[in-house]
Order: C-alpha cells, then sequence, then structure tokens
C-alpha cells in the first residue's frame, strides 16, 4: 500500500467512511441515520436527515424517471424508518441538464409524491438548478418521534438477539430502484418492543453491523449465523451477496431475548414481510463473527460498497 | 420564435421559472423563500428551505472552498432572513470526485461552519456521494419565526413604500461568495415594523418584484424610480446592473409609509447598511414600472438570470 502524506490525501484515498468521519468530527452528535433535534413538544424529537441520489452512482440515464423519484424519496424515508420515527415534510432539491424533457422531470416529482404519500409525507418545498453533466436529486426530510420510543445506533446490550427484515442481497438487479421503507414495520416495532439498537441496512450487512459496533459501548461485539441469513432470491443463494450488497434498506435491530417470542408471535400476526433472527450481541472486544455452517468462526469484515473507492 | 410541442419540451425551452411554476402545482403552498410548517409551539411556525450550489454554476473549480462553503450555507441563510425567521439547524448533502483533496472538504465545511455559527445555526447532519464531473453542495435548513412576524411574498398592500437594504448590481464580481445574509436586518425588520411583504433578492431586482407581484393580490404593481435604486460600486454605475444581476441576497419589503420616519430614524440608530426606499406600491393591472429621472415611465420587464436558458 502507497503512503499517502496527509495534505496530499484524496477523498479516494480516504474512502466514504474515513470520510465522513473526518467530517463527523465538526458536527455534535453525529453518527446516526438522522439528526435528534429538540421539538416544541417535550414528549418528542424532531428527526432531520437528506440523501443524495446521483445519476452514474445511485441510477443511470435509462432508470425509469418515476423509480428514480421513488428511490429519492424512499431512501431518506428509510433514514426516519431507522430511528423509529414518522416522516412529516420533505423539501427537494434537483439538478437538471437544460435538453432534459419536462415530462421527465414531472415523472421524478411523481416518484418522489408516490413515496411521500405512502407514508403520509409531504414535499413542501425545493430548489431546481441547471448541471452540464451528472443529474441530481437531493431530499432531505424532517420527521419525528415520541422520546421514549426512539431507536439509535448505541444501545445494543450483550446478550441481545439480533433481527433483520426481509432479504438480503442482490438489490442492484432491481429492488434498489423499488423498495418499500420500512416505516410502517419500525413505528410499530418500537411502539410494541424496547427495541435496543435499530439501523437501516444501506451498505451491506457487514458494512452496517460495523457501524451498529463504532456506535455501542466499548467491547460490545456481535455473532451472525450463516445459515440464518435471509438470501433474497435476487442474490441467487450467495450468503457474500447477502452479507455484503448494498441498499437493502431492510431494518436491522437488537432486542432483548425474552421478547423474541412475543415478538415473533405479534410479528407474524401483523406483517407477512419475513422477519429472521440472525444473531446476538456478545461481549467479545468489538469483533463481528461470523459462525459458519461448520461452526467455525470467521471475522466478518466490512466489505459493501464505498461511494469513493468502489471496493 | 419556434413551436414546441408540449411532448418534447425541454428543461431548457421553459426556462427556471417555468419549471418552477409546473413543479409547484403538485406542492401545496409553494411560492415562499421557505415552507412554512406548524410547529408544536403554537406561537410560532417552522420554516424550511434548502438550496443546491453547484460547480461551473454557483462557483469555479478555482473558488476558494472556504467561500462554496460559505454561499452554500448563506444561500439557505438568506431564504431564512427572506421571511424574518431565525435559522436553527442545517443538514448537508455533498458530491465529490475521487481525485479531490480531503483539505478541500475540510475547507468547504470550514466555510459551511463559519457562515452558520454567524447565525447561531448548527450543521447537524449530511451525507456525501462521489461524482464524476461537477460537484455540488446541497444545504437544507429549519428556522423558526414567531407566526405574527413571519414575512411573506403576498402581503404587499396598494400604497407601501418599497425599501431595499445594502446595494445592488456586480455581485459576480466577488460579493456572491462572501456575502452577509440579511438574517439579523430582517428579524430586526419584522420585531420592529408591520413589514407587508419581504423576499430576498437572488434572480436579481426586476425579476424578484415580479415574483412579489405574482405572489401578491390581483392588480398589485409596482413603480421603481430609477434614481432612487441604489447601485453597488461593482456595477460601475450601470443601472441595468442593479436592476437586472443575479445574487445581491439583499432584502427587497414592502411598508405602509406612515413608519416611514420612524424606520429610517431606528435603522440608522442600529445598522450602518444602507436602506433605501426605491419605489412604491400601486393598483396597476400588475404591471411594474420604472420611472425615469426624465419621468418616463417604461415597464421593468424581468431580465435577471435564469438558470436554464442563460438569459
Amino acid at each position: 500500500m502507497k503512503r499517502i502524506s496527509k495534505r496530499s490525501q484524496t477523498v479516494g484515498d480516504l474512502g466514504e467512511f474515513g470520510l465522513i468521519k473526518e467530517i463527523c468530527a465538526s458536527i455534535p452528535h453525529a453518527g446516526d441515520d438522522c439528526a435528534v433535534l429538540p421539538s416544541a413538544d417535550r414528549k418528542k424529537c424532531l428527526l432531520y436527515t437528506c440523501d443524495p441520489v446521483v445519476e452514474g452512482v445511485h441510477f443511470v440515464a435509462a432508470t425509469p424517471p418515476r423509480q428514480i423519484g421513488w428511490k429519492a424519496m424512499a431512501r431518506n424515508l428509510s433514514d426516519i424508518a431507522a430511528m423509529g420515527g414518522q416522516p412529516r415534510w420533505a423539501v427537494v432539491s434537483i439538478g437538471l441538464r437544460p435538453a432534459t424533457s419536462v415530462r421527465w422531470v414531472k415523472e421524478i416529482y411523481a416518484g418522489l409524491h408516490a413515496a411521500a404519500r405512502k407514508f403520509n409525507c409531504q414535499i413542501v418545498g425545493g430548489d431546481t438548478t441547471h448541471v452540464k453533466h451528472e443529474q441530481f436529486v437531493v431530499v432531505a426530510l424532517i420527521g419525528d418521534v415520541v422520546k421514549s420510543r426512539i431507536a439509535l445506533r448505541s444501545g445494543a446490550r450483550v446478550g441481545d438477539s439480533v433481527f433483520v427484515t426481509g432479504t438480503l442481497g442482490g438489490s442492484l438487479h432491481g429492488k434498489h430502484l423499488t423498495f418499500t421503507p420500512r416505516v410502517n414495520e419500525a413505528r410499530w416495532l418500537v411502539g410494541h418492543f424496547p427495541v435496543h439498537a435499530m439501523i437501516d441496512l444501506t451498505d451491506g450487512l457487514s458494512n452496517d453491523l460495523q457501524r451498529l459496533r463504532e456506535s455501542s459501548r466499548p467491547g460490545i461485539g456481535f455473532e451472525i449465523f450463516a445459515a440464518e441469513v435471509p438470501i433474497a432470491r435476487a442474490a441467487r443463494g450467495r450468503l457474500t451477496a447477502a452479507l455484503n450488497d448494498g441498499e437493502d434498506f431492510e431494518l436491522l435491530f437488537t432486542i432483548d431475548p425474552r421478547y423474541v417470542t412475543a415478538l415473533r408471535r405479534s410479528w407474524a400476526h401483523d406483517f407477512r414481510l419475513k422477519l429472521t433472527e440472525i444473531g446476538r450481541v456478545v461481549q467479545s472486544r468489538g469483533a463481528i463473527t461470523l459462525i459458519g455452517n461448520d461452526a467455525i468462526q470467521r471475522p466478518l469484515t466490512p466489505a459493501g460498497y464505498d461511494h469513493f473507492t468502489n471496493r
């Protein structure tokens, strides 16, 4: 590996997660899916997030514009979901080439509105600008949550069961443009059970487990049972895809094991979506371990998608 | 002029203002500088806005990154100012090329933080993505305002005096990167006087007067006295620059003429910034008229900058 002087270090050298850490150093309380803000209603918090989608990164020129709009909104809805919140108001910044058809823009908005409306969220404003090359859509979203129900990344406790909704992997074959953010499931979860920690899976299970770990108390680790990881049909049986592919937008959460039976029963009553216990929280100097079918333990190292390094 | 079928109409054909009108048709209560949202504190409203800055449009590759950050934040602060509000919380989405230096990104953040801090506003979160070509910074901003003091675009009344802060024109020679958003002045204004209508000047006086007019009751028009328009030094004496150049980020507001004397006196006591009465609100079938030094009246037609048509 080349040595890089700090002075000439590029965004690509540092990678997305390194860069975000550098930036976060200047932002108090950073590190959850949304910023948590005081509300004038003392029983609640405001949640605040923003997420860009860019041509060539999150969609391609040929992607149906309604799906681009849907994805741009749904990614942000998923951030609010990750904290157990209700999305309320969105603003949208959109960068367009002058030669883009007005119909295409209207379809983008149709997708944005469709995703927002599905979860009782409203687009209340925004702005447009021109670009020469890559078009983009940035959504910023305000939500709220009852204070006592908020789910942070930091709350995992030794002994917790680790759950994931839906199935994982292969999202780039289509799901990443049409996924349903788990807003209803997350609100149900925090309303019915004391969820200890939660995150939405955006960069692959292995990466997002790492994030949970980094937000947790020192020494907290995870054991994941390879046989339990629910592999999406689009991942064609490949466990590595389920572990490392990005943009699943499912929920990963931890809960006291004594609630597991009640959780399974109530969930099955209220949802058809798959819910899987994939592991547990352990005291292990912060290691994340994959326990194979052969009972052999391997370290599960982050190998999801990094925007800047493409690794 | 070419006839363009509705079906194949492009963003460039329609122009920025036309496009925003099309988009706004799907957004309730659109048309002010910020969205106005209910607050749990019934005496207040939340204000919500977002604005992008894009390489090649709002800055160039050689622009000092601290100024890019400052501008990206200050544009949004100016939107909150336009409604008499206090900015509170910002989130930032940033699109970066992998070869960009980490130092450059840190300088962007230094500029963002400096502008926010100056007005007691806090950056609370955000996200990054990679881009191949144009880098961008999108800031979304939440503010608040006491309900009874909120300044909308729609409140101009026949007989009002029209005021502008600072001096106009030639902003592209430098001010557009270093301007001070008029947050303090705007809060002072709505706190001390019943401001009827207010907007921040982003696309040139002639364009933004048109926006005030479009938001006003039918029949409302403006008479602007050419000799009174305060021309910035950077505009080198050219009235057309003061009328049409964009990115002044000064305040344009209307107020009952009986407050004019008190306003001038108090303003001069509290601010060194220039404050100029440039015209009045008239009943004139919606016309905006420029009254020349020769007392000849000419229609003042919008001629500011349009992102998509470059006219």
